[in-house]
């Protein structure tokens, strides 16, 4: 079988509209494989957003708590949020670093941009690495509540083994940064 | 302001079903918020899941590209898929290998876990290496159209900078097994 998309792509036959809300939509979409079968697809529909690894000049990363209601727990990630309307990713990087942490970047390395859920939502996340940090702040959102929290960045990679942090897009970008941080 | 739980914790006041689907549900929580303010937090429900870094004998990772709908474009990743009801994680890696490569594996080892989306989605992932691979089919579903790809480990590696992986489970687990390999 040629290793194509072609051979594998997914026409869309009929969409569903179930949900229009404030950070995701919802759709299901009725496809056609190759293999001629249709197929129901859930589609959570979500921005693009951007996650950072901010690092000062100690070599600590600067981290955000929050309480994240689909886990019930207050989870420990690196600063991110969604693209908006009319910004490019860079805008939203110093913008979601003024805002969750109180800090802006002299110098912003990309370093992978990946779906965070690919099966069955649109979020595509781009991942930066920021450094030369200056103080500035940006009021955050009224319904967020952030707790910052500064740890040595291989104590911070540490915490994947002991389950204190535990966020996909936390741990592939720390580990995307470390080659260039030493 | 003290570093614990409780000062972030949004209990709900109430709860609304939006979507009751085959892989996701979708419920609008209001909660309250510790400033006594009250938000809307919208949750896309979704199983846990397990996601395998399949190694073989030559160093070679094992890796599937399937067409993704939300992505609308064909996604090369590491195998994955929901735990299933009753099953436990390590009885759904063994399963999800079978069906989507065609391996069983006689090693495993937990590398992590980690949500995929905190913010919006209860998808809970735990990431396995899986080593000592021997040929095993289980039958795929019949909705699931895969392509088995094989490739030397450092060059999946490199794939997150060219942008032929773009999967974040994927980035996240190749490179929390990468000091495992050598």
């Amino acid at each position: 079988m040629p290793d194509t998309s072609d051979s594998l792509s997914e026409p869309t036959i009929e969409t569903k509209r179930i949900y229009e809300g404030s950070i995701i939509n919802v759709r299901v979409d009725t496809v056609r494989m190759p293999n001629g079968i249709s197929a129901r697809r859930e589609v959570v529909e979500h921005s693009p957003a951007v996650c950072i690894v901010p690092v000062d000049e100690n070599g600590d990363v600067i981290l955000v708590r929050q309480y994240r209601k689909p886990a019930e727990a207050a989870l420990l990630e690196i600063p991110a949020g969604g693209v908006e309307e009319g910004e490019v990713s860079e805008e939203a990087v110093l913008r979601e670093l003024q805002e969750e942490i109180g800090y802006t970047a002299g110098k912003l390395v990309h370093l992978s941009s990946f779906w965070v859920a690919p099966g069955w939502a649109t979020e595509f996340m781009h991942a930066y690495l920021a450094t030369e940090l200056t103080p500035s702040r940006l009021d955050a959102d009224e319904d967020e509540n952030i707790q910052v929290v500064r740890v040595p960045f291989d104590d911070a990679v540490a915490m994947f083994k002991t389950g204190e942090i535990q966020d996909g897009k936390t741990i592939a970008s720390l580990l995307l940064a470390k080659p260039l941080l030493t």
